[in-house]
């Protein structure tokens, strides 16, 4: 199998695990706010989920990529699935893809997903997917995806 | 909120979780393979990862119905993300749903789904979501579920 290929980022920009210490200085929230709701997350929430995450890193991938200025400036999920089909194989699933608003156009975006995509093919998944709004199609297909089917959602 | 509101099954007919005896009869593999490539699993495959999803129960909901006699003919997987988002909100994510052929148009993949989406409200999910092929939107819209994007994918 030909690994992924990954762009490099730009010069200062760093691609990282979320982290406890992401809480203080709240950019993390800044860039997730971008693209939903984020609400109210106390300390010790936050720092709860984080170490649920941790505690399962063979499932949990949250990324962030900070810029010159050590600020995080995009996000992006990559979770893993064990199934039965496909000889009990792996599906990796992308979510909460957002890029500050003041770096967008700069390749960010593509950089995560593609660094995301080679998380799962390190982790063995056969195939990763996503759901996206019909208006960011383009670039996921720049990314290399291509459409597979419909979402459907039921809201509680 | 108002609890989902979940059909009865058939006389003798049964939701359940997977487990490790549903190795030997082969009526799991059978079923899933109306969907796609199941694969070579071998027995201590299997019992293994049944033995991750047991150990995951908060992640993993691996459910089947069972005809009169006693025989797998539905499948479905509700899965639990844990988000920032949405207040450190919940997902849930339905994989995997098949119903044999013999037993199709009997309402089973319908409560199949609702009984998803019921262990979704249970475990605090603020949504649930899946992707399907364009010529399933209808059933999956009688089941109460609205298209809500695109699904976009990757395969190694
Ligand atoms: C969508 C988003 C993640 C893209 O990130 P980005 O860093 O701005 O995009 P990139 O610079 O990596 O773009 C890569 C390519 O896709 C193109 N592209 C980006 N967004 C696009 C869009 N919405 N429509 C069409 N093309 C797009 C770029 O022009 C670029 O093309 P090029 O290689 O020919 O120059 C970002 O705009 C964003 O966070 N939007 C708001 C939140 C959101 O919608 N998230 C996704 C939820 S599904
Ligand atoms: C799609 C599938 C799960 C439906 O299960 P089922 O038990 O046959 O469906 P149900 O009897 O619960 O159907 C509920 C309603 O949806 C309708 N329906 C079912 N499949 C439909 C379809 N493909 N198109 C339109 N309507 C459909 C039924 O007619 C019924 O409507 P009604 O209440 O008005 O009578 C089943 O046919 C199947 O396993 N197909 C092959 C595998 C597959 O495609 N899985 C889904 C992957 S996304």
């Amino acid at each position: 199998m030909q690994p992924v290929s990954v762009p490099a980022l730009p010069q200062g920009y760093n691609l990282r695990r979320v982290g406890k210490e992401d809480f203080q200085d709240k950019n993390l929230f800044k860039t997730l706010s971008i693209l939903t709701t984020v609400g109210d997350i106390p300390e010790p929430k936050f720092h709860a989920l984080i170490e649920y995450w941790n505690d399962r890193k063979e499932i949990y991938n949250p990324m962030v990529i900070t810029n010159a200025e050590n600020v995080i400036i995009a996000t992006g999920m990559l979770f893993v699935e064990h199934k039965l089909i496909h000889g009990g194989g792996k599906v990796g699933h992308i979510e909460d893809i957002s890029v500050n608003p003041s770096e967008q156009g700069k390749k960010l975006g593509l950089i995560m997903i593609r660094n995301l995509i080679q998380i799962a093919q390190t982790e063995g998944c056969y195939k990763v997917i996503l759901d996206c709004d019909e208006k960011n199609v383009r670039f996921y297909e720049k990314c290399g995806m291509k459409i597979e089917g419909v979402e459907m959602g039921y809201r509680f």
